[in-house]
């Protein structure tokens, strides 16, 4: 039984577009769209099935390295461009463009994110990321990436820096009194930022923003991208293999929030892998006809890396090999202590673990009827685990079709997602306050 | 009497888009469409209409910094955001998007051009600028603005990082061969530049653009401009007052390209400001009706400053003052100069003088039926004083709309301007062959 409250809260869904799907062979299925991926209009679609299912948001993730360009390289639309005519091909759901603290400059971060939030009428976020890869960095200037701990403090700066330029406009700037001012310079102020990495006069060449801040998202997983989440993210992109694992990531972010002295809601949406289909079964079949799809040899090549073991001679439809344990392993723990858990919950075979680190890794994959994936939604939604989803499809635009198609009725039934839009901006879908200029 | 060969050569019509358009008080006209300024549906429109003269592109300018807010600024929507979107809501037509070597790095203005390019299918133009202004600079990290040398060598060395990025992938890179590579890793290489100014490893992380490289602008007017221009413009933006300026510059850049030893048309499209109505007076009407609705005190203070002298006493509706030569000027040469040209061959009024100077300044401007800008027109371009224009509209979008209408059916009936696009990409628009990758 659900009560009038419970009703009343509901899910935030975000489709996190990548490629042909967010598992590695997704692109090599027969009927992938891999040769639609330099035309705009395969993400014009993706966007408008995921407005079709009143999702909240699509999210673009961006790098600025090549990748492997042999086994499917993730980028090929620049986000910013991309989302420009995505969101003249929709008129509801919002966007989110990932733009890099370390390779842009905030007074161009700061007018592209404002440009695009005035071009699609107030449906814009901002996924604040620090980069990760000297591949990056070496296309930027620099020999190497700056340290975790500078890039953080420069992530600071920038993002105070970007929130001082959306608000050089005061709102009402804009008089267009064909006698008189066209803006009243009184509302259009400096910000005469000098800091510790920026120097930026403002104001800025374009009026407020629609929604005043475009939304801020944020995916830190470190202690210091938990404190810049905790002091600025108005929304959050997680990684929780399970139940547990999500809430306590949930709860320590909620505590943050709390402790920097902000009340807004900072909807946590961790990320999630999907395999839908009317049985059990045929959902399992998806998820094998695409694990089947990996190339063996450098899969197994791969993981012999991750695990530092010899993996070459393991039979790919038989169960993992014994592994040791986490203390023994001296190389990257994060992906190791995933790799484990995956075999320890699991059980798979070999073939499947190559298919589960193909496809989100780290994140949750649910696998069954739209009853059984909403079951378990509810369940994390209901118990402090989530706000929200990030949805990875393994493949796309399938994926994305199954899940609006199949899940969100399901979820709409109950009662946990909305039936239509019943505002006009990404804040207004996401329950966030439009900030008053200061 | 024309010649077969003199039909095959056709003009190149440019958009170049500025707000209300290009004089200074559009905005305030009754009519004007100031309160749309936020909405892309207004610059969509404008590429429409001039679409449907067959123009061959949209042009926009781009600067750093605010302007002056009260008097209308000039800035509103960012370029590459905004050109996504028109490039949506049209088929053929090219746009030229300005992007400053000053502020950008190379890694990321070659990737926003390249997406663009791809978006559009083979439609982008790069306008190279160095940026003027200290407050530019002030925005990015700069005390003022590095030295006008500085700026041009950092702008060569960028055009060349970026062709190399773009040439970073060969044009059949990208196999999506279901069974083997997605792109062909030997045909994915980095460009490990390293030079005064830049460090960028590359690849690029987009395949190579739709045009091989977007067609590369350029309007300097210096010794240094003019040297840039020569080695790397595809095109190029110039200011001519009249027919022997623009005759001047037209056959000093020409020399300079075949000196560089490039055997590519470069094509040079000096500004023009057109009043154009079925009758001669009605003409001068529209550009009176602009010219009246300068704010008068305004304009005479900012013309004191311009010419050293008290002009706050100077009659509106009189012929304007004599002035000292430009010898005995100390202030700013350029400005001034104009100033004594448009004295001297237009014997304008103080309240002409203004208008002048608000739409256009230095550019030339026609005043007449489309007979008579039609004959100018074909003048400038059968004589060595242009490839083609660079429209600037007084007033948007009535002044495109009246080109489109009125003059180009007139240029098209002479033979001087196509009735149909022939080609796909702006590349095909202006003549100019796709850069084999090397
Ligand atoms: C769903 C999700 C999307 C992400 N997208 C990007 C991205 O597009 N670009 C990027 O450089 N990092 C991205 N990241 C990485 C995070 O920004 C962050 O760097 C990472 O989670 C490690 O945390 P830390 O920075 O606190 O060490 C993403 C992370 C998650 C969970
Ligand atoms: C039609 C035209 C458009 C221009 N657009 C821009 C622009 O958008 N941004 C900019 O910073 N400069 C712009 N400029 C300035 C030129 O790039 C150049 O700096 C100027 O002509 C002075 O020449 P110089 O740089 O060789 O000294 C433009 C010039 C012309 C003629």
């Amino acid at each position: 039984m659900t009560t009038a409250k419970d009703t009343q809260r509901m899910m935030h869904i975000n489709l996190f577009i990548m490629g042909c799907g967010h598992h590695k062979a997704a692109w090599r299925h027969p009927n992938s769209m891999v040769e639609q991926l330099g035309d705009i209009a395969y993400y014009e679609r993706l966007a408008q099935i995921a407005e079709r299912g009143k999702l909240d948001a699509v999210f673009f993730a961006d790098g600025a390295s090549v990748g492997n360009v042999s086994d499917g390289s993730p980028w090929f639309m620049e986000p910013l461009t991309a989302i420009a005519a995505m969101s003249r091909a929709t008129e509801k759901i919002g966007f989110i463009s990932t733009v890099s603290s370390t390779f842009y400059t905030p007074f161009h971060a700061a007018r592209l994110v404002a440009s695009l939030d005035h071009i699609s009428k107030g449906r814009i976020g901002w996924n604040v990321v620090t980069s990760m890869f000297d591949e990056e960095a070496r296309n930027h200037g620099y020999q190497a990436m700056p340290a975790h701990s500078e890039r953080y403090r420069r992530a600071e700066e920038f993002v105070q820096t970007v929130l001082g330029l959306w608000d050089s406009w005061q709102d009402d700037a804009l008089e267009f009194d064909r006698q008189g001012h066209y803006a009243n310079p009184a509302k259009v102020q400096p910000i005469n930022h000098e800091g510790e990495f920026f120097l930026v006069d403002g104001p800025l060449n374009i009026p407020r923003p629609v929604q005043g801040h475009p939304v801020l998202f944020q995916a830190g997983s470190s202690e210091q991208g938990r404190t810049l989440a905790a002091k600025c993210a108005e929304a959050i992109y997680a990684v929780a293999y399970d139940l547990p694992a999500a809430q306590g990531y949930y709860a320590d972010i909620k505590q943050r929030v709390k402790t920097a002295g902000r009340s807004a809601p900072v909807p946590i949406m961790p990320g999630l892998v999907t395999y839908v289909a009317a049985t059990e079964e045929e959902a399992q079949a998806k998820q094998r006809e695409l694990d089947e799809l990996l190339p063996v040899a450098a899969s197994l090549r791969q993981l012999s890396v991750f695990t530092e073991q010899d993996c070459m001679s393991w039979t790919l439809d038989e169960p993992v090999p014994e592994l040791p344990p986490l203390a023994e392993f001296k190389g990257p723990q994060g992906r190791y202590s995933t790799i484990l858990r995956i075999i320890e919950t699991e059980q798979p075979t070999v073939r499947q673990l190559l298919g589960r680190l193909a496809a989100g890794g780290g994140h949750c994959t649910m696998v069954g009827t739209p009853e059984q994936i909403a079951d378990k939604m509810e369940n994390w939604f209901r118990n402090g685990g989530a706000d929200g989803f990030n949805l990875m499809p393994p493949s796309l635009p399938y994926g994305i079709e199954d899940f609006v198609e199949q899940v969100i009725p399901e979820l709409q039934r109950r009662g946990l997602f909305r039936t239509e839009y019943t505002g006009n901006t990404l804040r207004e879908h996401l329950g966030l306050a439009r900030p008053q200029h200061p």
